[in-house]
């Protein structure tokens, strides 16, 4: 549990051979890194297990960890339908987990995410890794950057909502999305 | 709960804008109707909020009917990457709704289910209906077609479930996907 100004932030990546993830506990406008990990889908065959894992990770972190709110990092152009709707599905399992748990979600392109933390839409992986290793006092970067994106999601959302923070009275996804209606689509 | 020979099937159409769902009971080779409705979705704005009442209403489903197993309808073209994007989110969220309730999910492409229910793959929407109708006995077929597709998942599903049935002694996700690992991909 968060104080009232306190608020932790779950970024997630979730694809389908990587679901990266990290999260930060941040205080006005300070942030302190607590986590960044990611959960390795290559070795699994079958889809089907890939999107329970996706899930149950998902589940597990919101659990232990107590988010206010979840941000992810959702392309929404692709190389093919297929690979989409694969990832549509990927996307929407860690929804579900969140959805299930009563937390706002918040989805950033990636090129919004690359924007927040480098000040450059195209910035590379490893520009972004960078910043938030300077940003978040990171001891050492890990071998995959892919890795990174879900605590890039959380560090963007922390940049972006400075407008929510003036707003305290939500409770629960519904009033959540009632003041918020603007606000909740991707940004 | 359902006997040893006795099976509930839960047919899931999840789409953007309606999901049909059914239920049938199953019992050696005979099939009983349970339920045919919809969930309108086209009436709320937010993407998110669809996903959410996916999500809850097939948790509500398998909470109510203890379902044994899951059939969904899955197009796996598109027009195009967007919408195959927000059709592949619909679908994760009816399935982490299954997933997270241990229950064997499997999918089947449109033609798979028209082929499976009138013998014919490019079988209108009409026929495929009158076809359920006389096959679970209904009273009357509901206004809105689209709402069928969920029933004819579950019936298609007992259709090709024959060999299924002669497997009894899997119990939970891990044990089915270890004893289904070819049947479990996409029929």
């Amino acid at each position: 549990m968060t104080t009232q100004t306190e608020k932790i932030i779950l970024g997630i990546d979730p694809g389908t051979t990587i679901m990266g993830f990290g999260l930060i506990k941040t205080y006005k406008n300070q942030m302190e890194f607590i986590q960044l990990n990611e959960l390795q889908l290559q070795k699994y065959p079958d889809h089907y297990l890939k999107l329970r894992l996706i899930f149950e990770r998902t589940i597990e972190l919101i659990d232990t960890h107590h988010p206010d709110e979840i941000a992810i990092e959702a392309p929404f152009y692709g190389k093919n339908v297929q690979s989409m709707l694969k990832l549509g599905r990927a996307q929407g399992v860690a929804m579900a987990a969140g959805l299930s748990r009563q937390i706002p979600i918040t989805e950033y392109s990636p090129k919004k995410i690359k924007m927040a933390i480098t000040g450059n839409g195209n910035a590379s992986k490893e520009q972004v890794a960078r910043m938030l290793q300077n940003l978040l006092k990171l001891k050492a970067l890990p071998k995959n950057l892919d890795s990174t994106d879900g605590l890039a999601a959380a560090v963007c959302h922390f940049y972006n909502s400075g407008s929510i923070q003036q707003e305290k009275s939500y409770s629960g996804w519904a009033a959540f999305v009632k003041q918020n209606e603007k606000r909740i689509h991707k940004k």
